[in-house]
């Protein structure tokens, strides 16, 4: 992005630049999740990060395919709201000791994670579908469903016990 | 937060420190919203950050009245999530010219806002009734409810003509 010119003419420009924050963001993603599965306890949350490891990979196939079908090179845009996002995670594990209250400390990184995907997948879609690309809509709510579904998840292992444990 | 020590070791500490996370995001977004309204130009979107500006000088009040309730002093964590995803909102509306392009830039950057306080604040709740702090637990609810309605009524803003303007 130039310092002196705005880049951002079009709401073309603006669904393109966005494509490369949630791409940055999704990579991001894949490199931090290990770590997440290494440090949970419940089997259950390390299942499903491990699960979702899985989803954030083809979640990463689908952008690359959305800029190919948009004419777009895939390129990421550094995003510091999932860099911070991450940092914050990061800070916060590192300051618990008890495993259970880490359990719940991880739910809740995931799920800040998650929300910011669902609130750009959501703006992409809505902008896919006002630029008349419905067919890139219909691939970026695909994994705007799994990034609810994996959220839903995450508050139910919460509630079903890893918080209850941790108290 | 110690270097050395790690500083969270039980649900109730934990707690505490998000609360002082989400106190410095409400108090971050308090500073930032004016500029946002200088910006916009769809008058109904001014109007919306103008009542939700009112709304989070609330938020913060409603935070420091959780804090006595619980005991705890009234203090900021830094929250580089919100630094982030604030970053990320002044680069991109830096960069756009068009002020209906603009108009769809801000309604996300804020919908993003929205989106982590709403997982912040669903995970505030989750953990106050698991404390047993019920009392705590209605008091954020009300400010979540207040999210979500505000993010919402971005969403009913951008289908209601914004995006189509700028498209």
């Amino acid at each position: 992005m130039g310092l002196f010119t705005k880049d951002i003419k079009t709401m073309d420009d603006l669904f393109v630049h966005q494509l490369g924050d949630i791409y940055y963001a999704e990579k991001r993603i894949v490199g931090a999740l290990p770590e997440m599965i290494d440090k949970a306890s419940s089997p259950e949350l390390r299942a499903a990060f491990e699960s979702h490891l899985g989803e954030t990979r083809n979640h990463v196939k689908r952008l690359e395919r959305v800029f190919e079908m948009h004419g777009a090179e895939a390129e990421t845009v550094r995003c510091p709201a999932i860099d911070g996002i991450a940092e914050e995670a990061e800070e916060v594990s590192g300051e618990v000791e008890d495993k259970q209250v880490l359990d719940a400390a991880l739910i809740a990184a995931a799920q800040a994670v998650e929300h910011y995907e669902m609130t750009r997948y959501g703006s992409l879609i809505a902008w896919a579908k006002t630029l008349g690309r419905d067919d890139c809509a219909s691939v970026l709510e695909e994994t705007l469903n799994e990034e609810k579904a994996a959220d839903e998840k995450l508050t139910s292992i919460a509630k079903g016990g890893v918080n209850r444990k941790a108290a």
